[in-house]
């Protein structure tokens, strides 16, 4: 099969052939028809010190996508071949404390497809049957392909009441504009989305974000002052992981407010607490991943509910042999998510 | 002043001439504009059990209303001459456990205006300023006089998340439209409306409730099974107030899901508990007036988000000396709201 | 091997020999070893219209049990010969919505073990691994065999917060004196145990109940009233399943709290809603079951904190050929815990 | 009247006389019987920069305290001369969004007892009636003076869900054992204290903590490693205020564990949010002062339970004009609470 391999420790992949891989008793193999790049990919392509400091080489990456099913292990009771399937991408134990209370996606022992093990950049993949969704017969590979990075969007706003809100996120990259979307969805007085790329920008306010602010051209801080009439923001999103933006995006958090942490910072973050948080009793959450599986039936019905449409958020396609300048585009922060069709 | 009388224990009013109240410290004297008719005066206005278990005659009734402040008791800091209001008619005692733990609605020792004291149907009326809610400047008086309405939907929703939940509303008057209108702005996958009048289920169909469902003309538990593919609904909010309706409203909740009750049914109600709510697990909200004051926060932001335009729910409006007519559509329950601008 | 079976429609059973049955490949073998009587194999015993309407004959019945395993099917990674187990009866199916959102407990396809399927009156058993728990090696078989009714009361406190708080916990049978420890554990400010056995509130009140009520001898209502000074309770659990003790219970809770039911009443009850639960603003909790395993983390730290001792819950110990003395003294209410060691 | 008084930017306070002051409508005069130390009446004793930004001299300091009415302002309905009271130290200005929300303690435009306006280092103090806590007949003066700081405890794990969890507080001062006690009363599976005085651990371990650490003696990341078998804790509570420590606390919680922070930084923390909230998926509380009024009637219902005993964390006890030895001895951090007697 065609497989797009990281095998060297340096910047770039490799495209090539690879035989059909052989699945275990509680697996599925399944044919990849729509792959997504994610922000981890472009840490693996690069190289860069996150990739080499957590990745085994040789690897096939990607772990963003959708599949036809077309062959069972046996173990597996749930699945048949021709199902349609989105990927989870933390693959739990199903045994440890975190797994038999409902946080299986916080798993103490979790490995990560397409990081940890084998992913999807190519024709087949195996798929850990507790890690497969059903697609709904009317969402297209494509978006199933999207329901992963999606889902952190949903899973992000469900730890706080969106309705009759002013909500604020940071970051207009896909995860950013999905989180802004279910902040609408869910009835928010008003969405402010914030990122420092026009072409962001214009994407977030196509989606329906209601204000989006430009963070190079203006204070954000003092913006959302005046947009607030003083008030502040009644829950504040981090997606961007800037270790900059954290202060000023929760210095615009209301008393009593509510902080969502979703970005990845690099390293230690200097926050100013008792400011911040603890002066104004904020309620902070940490979010990685999706809960298995209420984030993902949460985001079928959002998407199923004909109130919301994602598909312009994909905003490329490629086939998998133009990889390279998929993601050369990736790495500009300038675009919606981008797609490969397999 | 002109003002609507209750004075005989018969079915009735009667509209007269009345001296202008004198206020005491701690309350605001109002110059009404415009008041609401409440399932609450219909009682009154007919003359039937409820009311007559309840009132005192002379009565001086109504109490969905907002106003102009013309003058200020003396202990009272935050309101002055001029300030737009709307009416919170729950009157709190302000001292007790409930009064002090966030819980003032239901106030141990609560008096409800034009019930328990005089009220609203007349040129002017006593407003305790610890139930005064200063008016937006863009929200007119008659929005306004349904915001206490408006905000026992507000409240009900609040009890649950209905972002990509499946929400059924039972009751069609104005409350559950609100209700439908506020799960739908705040998620829901979709707002199932059930009434028996054609005019309700039109109205709730106009406003934006996705599925309306004539519980006259079909099965309603039969019907929801197929609407939700067996799944049952998330969310089950009852606002009828009629005993027939309960377990067949609770039949249809899913596994695991929430049920608020809103309307007051006459006397116990004989309920499948072990079917309904034990096995389900199900969690049940009683609702009764609305949260002092986040209710009125969120229901404010709610309207100010310009993204529900409740005006349409006002569907007839008249001069308080028309006060039979009013009330022989109010009996009618095939209305929306009914207005008296005064 | 020795087994305890219900075989006729009629009051009784018979203790006989079976074979040692027949594991699958998802399946444990287990060599029982303490099983207790539940309410419900009171039920199969007596062959009332609750069993005579669910259970299909013959069935080995018991399902309160904890044992050895003796054999592992051959698709069960997390277990192996020699582990000490505890058994969760309520089988779920594993892929359904609720099964996939945490709430196993009340799947909609929801297998009973000794209901549905044969039970652990018997020196062995067949436990579906979904259902095995690993039972700490400081915890007795004994005690085991008791996890699955002391995690009823587990997780019924588990949904409110008992500490500083008035609870009172109608019924003192086994899982109610349960749920009176797990509140006074919790913090309560005190604790109300009601019943109408003698041996039963000596019971509640030798296990550390602060406060116990004989219902027959005095006015609840009134009690609590005095007690609580006219405040009322924080939090009512109804565990006796007594339609008439609802609404009197409910009536002891003050305005905005909380309200459990765990009991299973015969039919529907009447209940006066309105000012119960509606007017008081309560919210009303089903509980069934255990939450997997969320409960039986909570129950397993609260018994190795040593700050609870369970075992004088366990008031009387039986041969399992004994079975006749053994039920006719569990049918006369007043007894703690039951069990058989086998 | 005499009084502590704060004249000089200088380390030292002076002891004094001063005419008793006028109370305003809205207010209480009240004879102040016993007052505590509070970390921020050592700021202010020394005269250091926290103190220096945020205090305007001369300052009557000291708001840690209980008393007796003894004029009542004429708007206020719900005192009496000889009433006994306790003082929340937070003045809320009842107006705002926090205000009219439940959030009064986060006030916008809070003002602090002894800090912004004159404390009760004296035999009379001017204590707003919106702040005055009646104190329950059977509680001393002395433990009324400690109500406040043990409020903070009480607030600090209502955020959480302590029974049959594993806790661990950073910090033994008076706030740090308050909230031991409160974890423990509320059946914490066990509770482990972190100090790096010898002093404060035995005081904690006197009044029940399960378990305590002495930071500078053993390594409390591997420490807690060992005593949790490589679970983590299920909740850190953080009252160090120490930037040095709370990287380590918050390595020791499980994966979805909560996060208390109450201490008070010196300025922006380097924290590794990646790897210990996000990654982990940890909820963060802020916590501040105590909510008005639930707080307070968590923290009477605990006391009235018979069931925590908080006197002996009273450990000195001084006359108002030896406050130098007592302020002294509260610099060494190794003591519990030290009381004025006035």
């Amino acid at each position: 099969m065609k497989a797009l391999i990281k095998d060297n420790p340096v910047r770039g992949a490799t495209f090539t052939d690879r035989p059909i891989p052989q699945i275990g008793d509680n697996d599925l193999l399944v044919r990849v028809k729509a792959a997504a790049i994610c922000g981890t990919d472009i840490h693996i392509y690069q190289w860069n010190e996150y990739a080499a400091s957590r990745i085994k080489l040789p690897l096939l990456f990607g772990h963003e996508y959708a599949a036809e099913v077309v062959e069972v292990g046996k173990n597996v009771a749930n699945f048949k071949k021709g199902d349609r399937v989105a990927a989870e991408t933390h693959v739990p134990c199903s045994h440890c404390y975190q797994c038999t209370t409902g946080l299986q996606h916080v798993c103490q022992d979790m490995k990560i497809l397409g990081v940890h093990m084998d992913g999807a950049f190519s024709e087949y993949s195996i798929l850990p049957a507790v890690c497969a969704w059903k697609l709904d017969s009317s969402i297209s590979y494509e978006i199933g392909s999207t329901m992963e990075p999606f889902g952190i969007g949903v899973h992000a706003l469900s730890k706080t009441k969106p309705a009759g809100k002013k909500v604020i996120i940071f970051g207009c990259g896909p995860i950013g504009i999905y989180a802004q979307m279910v902040a609408k969805l869910s009835g928010a007085e008003y969405v402010i989305g914030v990122d420092v790329t026009t072409e962001r920008l214009d994407l977030a306010r196509k989606m329906g974000t209601d204000i989006v602010l430009n963070a190079k051209k203006v204070d954000v801080v003092e913006e959302v002052n005046k947009i607030t009439k003083g008030f502040g923001t009644d829950i504040v999103v981090e997606i961007t992981g800037n270790k900059g933006v954290l202060n000023d995006a929760t210095k615009t958090l209301r008393r009593g407010g509510d902080i969502v942490l979703v970005g990845l910072f690099s390293g230690p973050v200097e926050w100013d607490l008792v400011n911040n948080v603890i002066y104004k009793e904020a309620n902070v959450y940490g979010v990685t991943g999706r809960i298995m599986w209420d984030t993902w039936w949460s985001a079928q019905s959002m998407l199923l509910s004909g109130k919301m449409d994602v598909s312009p958020v994909i905003t490329h396609r490629f086939d998998l042999k133009d990889y390279d300048r998929a993601f050369q585009l990736a790495e500009s922060a300038s675009t919606g998510k981008i797609i490969f069709n397999i």
